[in-house]
């Protein structure tokens, strides 16, 4: 009940902290027999990187997934998969001077509220690292979805206030933003740097989209399939707000504007995102996740050390500029790990 | 495994059908000997009940709730508390013309394609009408919130595309839609009469707020107090966005307009919405729902009936115009839910 | 979390106390599209219904249930299932001079310790008329395992130190303690006269078996079905131990004895009572209740009042001389929804 | 989902196979600043190694565990504390001759019926190897347990069919048995030996006891301290019934014998073993566990291969003749994991 676990016919629990010797996950009710290494699971870790793209910390880590229960001759056996991720550049030092400040937009005030004692080296276990996990797990999660012909992909649709206007799912592939729209690409590159050399960071906004997910997945009233992703999309650390479909759009409507009317060939829009009274339609299940500028910003800010006196700080370890594009891939596997999990419980209904 | 349930320490279940004899629910882990009686409940679902305001149904549901089990001489006992809440006016025969049909907008689709079975009056477990539990439900968690002096209210922020220019809380108290903008209600009271005269609905934003929630409150990682919110929030029929505090707009701030700086005087901003690693930080916790418009249109829509072939429909039920204002008690109950679930997770750690 | 809910996949929640309005139960998880009327619930109530045998109580109620909600047309709809039974016969003044006092063998004075209050009528929430919605929701976990041809039945093996000697399934059906033994049940029905004449009362053995579980059901580790089974029978009010298979007589047998070894035709022996490391073999399954003698008796004992000073207690209320054979089809009901829930989990791994 | 967890305010997770890399244990809801190193989990993990007493495997695991996650400077942090014990003595070549075959008394053929792959080394995940890792979790409950001064000790009551006839608590430290009786230890001993030479194993009976659990611990109805003890030990492996307080001989007394009496001094006999309507009383609580005979013996039984031929087995790996003494620790471990679970519950309503 430490808020580590997520999911229930597909359930994870994370665990490890940002400069412990690992983080790493167990995976519990992976049906049995799917075909499983760690090439898998290091794929998936790869897009998630730090080090990837030009928002990305200066922070060097392999990721090495170590797959330790689960598995037999490359299957899945039904038992708990323990993947571990060994933590091998963290440089505690580089916090020592901050142990004892309350860094502006990050956990350290709130877990000191909480536990009275914190692991304050790089955020301990409100740090993104701990998302690596998640990744691990989405990819195991991903095994489960690949039979159904079920796949997910993000977009980035903005950064530091610059919108995506022409979407171009080709174009994401070539430029390290993933963003859809290549004049938008280079204008979020240009005001990342800017912002970069101000010491100061950004946010944006990613759409997440899975198709070939069947009708009649989700639970009814409180385990709805939009409820679980938003707070899938919302457990993430830097997510303020969640969109399904039309999202906010959707509340400027009139009834027969936002209805997704029906003919013999299916529905004839998607307003609903592809989710109506939390179960899935059959049509893609598109999801928006607003991401907050990374705290961690070079500039100087007004903040309380411990004993609640008035100080300031400025960051200098090696921080992203912006949490996109690396949070796009945990985006991902987070509705994969949602997905999987209604999946599988739809399976009772059978 | 329904999804019926909600909560971890204070959890519930709520039950029952629009067209059912009662919709219900029961709470567990209720602290004992907190003073309780029929009254507080009726009270809270006074403001939820159908035939409030100008863009309600006709519907007459007294909404009498009645005590089964878990009090004792007018307090609670800390064994499961079950209300119930009898349909007296529901008319099936209304329905029984779009036995049939699939109702753009509704789960009828949805629910056909999950259990191959479906109570298509009112729209069963799907309706509304189930809200009327949560709101019993939330009521008894303000016990449990009252002496913390934690207070929750909400305000109409945008209907019909009208949106909120002055912030005037008392002036929410003088408008049918808790609207805190006297100008902007009449707006929007305007705007209900024209759509409803064309057979249409509409959505809106709501802004629900929680003061006096002590610092410290929150699960890290997956069970975020703001990720628990999105997923109440969302889990709530017609909602199809949720923001936190600054939400969408702290996608395009930098980290130093974004961060909540602090000094002696506390934090001197609230970007965070209080909420910050998915742990209170003591200011108030901010939340914004966007909602739909009612699905259910007098105008034509084409739609299949459940052998797949083509026709239209066009809703001649008792309907409400907007979600809004009946919705705005049901997300403060939702959030009355989070918080006291949170609340006693909390104590486990004293 | 008040301890009131069980299962997972097919989860159940009851409510109610004693002498309050109602007991009843909510059901999730229940497969939709199965036939269900109140007759197979009545049935199955009237099997542990107060007033049966010459071992029960003088309190009469007919234990009429209500179905609430989750059906349509006579079928489950996928949605919770809410059954009521009302309290009709619960006369509280029995109670009131008893009010203040801890009754040995009873809940009082820990449930006292616990929530500092308690409805003491009739044992309020610990009173064994909570197992009626367990024998309600016992009725529905048995229309899934219908279609398996899953049966389950019970025999009293032992009552008032009397034991059977001779296993004869027929004679069960002919004496009111199913008790497989006509000469033991004589001779039990004379301890009960002869015990109940004293003021006194008696305790006994069960044994419930269950046919036709395929091979395969229950998850390793933690949750073994032999785990959730003996989890099921010990939270049954009066039972003080539980046997699976050769059970304790096992301890006293060496491996070679004690080993079900296996040619084609299948296993030679059954000492495994069905389960091997948690998970069902296809032989049935065996499981043995040792079930305390009721706590209220007409002796005069010793004990605290709630101000912790000395007094004596001689119940003077309608009880039960013993819990035989009333509990049998508590424990047949607990034992079904153990079943179900197993089931309803291994379809996820299909 | 798998059911590797265990608990729900203090939730464990166990992971690993007997011939993987490792297993271990993920804690959640460990309180925050309690003194843990990695030296108080090897004292508990050396009371259950292999190589421990007469009766034990010739299988020589250091079982040296490391803490990966959850504690800073030496103290708890709140977050989930995970510990690993790396498998350094599994030789896999030992078990390739039964491969195939169905070994009597052991999980193969219901894993193999259940997931239709397994990974057969040793037994897998049904290794009595996984409960080092519920002894590393049990010494970190004991961290919580402490400081109420509630102390867990166990006593081996019989084994191989002989049984104590004189309690001396002292005695129990001078043999390798934990038998509290001198002349009963010897018998069992050369009891261990002639069979042993059989090429046969034994069982037993335990006596686990907890000293100092305040009254009023424990939720009813299905979540009751009792019912959730007897889940805890029946999951353990060999385990085949489990009593609370005077539990089979309860059902033989009368409600007079059995019934606990009080004065002013307390309560002045403990047939109900320290539960009451399954809330603790403040008297010791008394558990008894049955454990059937280990079940690899190197005589020839009879069995299946996988294909469903007929053959013969006989066990030639290392194995213990009885899981006694070494399965003594995991029962307190057991319980004291149900306790500190039940613990923290109860500080929710305080």
């Amino acid at each position: 009940m430490s808020g580590s676990s997520f999911g229930r016919a597909f359930a994870i629990t994370t665990f490890g902290e940002s400069h412990g010797p690992a983080v790493g996950v167990v995976i519990q009710g992976c049906p049995p027999g799917l075909p499983i290494d760690e090439k898998i699971l290091q794929n998936a870790l790869d897009k998630r990187k730090p080090g990837n793209g030009i928002a990305s910390t200066r922070r060097k880590e392999p990721d090495t997934p170590m797959i330790l229960s689960g598995t037999f001759k490359g299957r899945t056996t039904g038992t708990p998969i323990t993947i571990l991720i060994h933590n091998t550049d963290a440089k505690s030092t580089a916090y020592s001077d901050i142990a004892g400040l309350f860094r502006p937009g990050h956990g350290d005030f709130t877990y000191e509220k909480k536990y009275r004692i914190r692991d304050f080296r790089g955020g301990g276990r409100a740090s993104a690292r701990e998302t690596a996990a998640r990744v691990a797990a989405g990819a195991v999660a991903q095994l489960v979805l690949d039979p159904y012909g079920i796949q997910i992909c993000s977009f980035t649709m903005a950064l530091g206030g610059i919108r995506v206007r022409h979407f171009d799912a080709g174009a994401a592939a070539e430029n390290d933003l993933y963003c859809p729209d290549t004049a938008a690409a280079h204008a979020m590159e240009n005001r990342i740097k800017t912002v970069k050399a101000q010491g100061d960071s950004l946010g944006g906004m990613v759409e997440i989209t899975a198709t070939g997910v069947p009708a009649g997945i989700g639970d009814p009233v409180f385990d709805k399939l939009d409820a679980d992703i938003a707070k899938a999309m919302m457990g993430i650390g830097a997510v303020k707000a969640v969109e399904i479909g039309a999202g906010i759009a959707a509340a400027a409507m009139t009834g027969f504007e936002n209805n997704d009317q029906m003919d013999s060939t299916g529905f004839l829009s998607n307003h609903a995102g592809g989710i109506l009274a939390g179960i899935s339609t059959g049509e893609p299940i598109v999801v928006r996740v607003h991401v907050k500028p990374i705290p961690s910003i070079g500039r100087t800010q007004k903040t309380l050390n411990q004993d609640g006196c008035e100080t300031t700080i400025s960051t200098k370890g090696r921080h992203d500029i912006c949490a996109i594009p690396r949070i796009n891939k945990v985006c991902e596997s987070m509705l994969a790990l949602v997905l999987t999990d209604h999946l599988l419980r739809q399976k009772m209904l059978a």
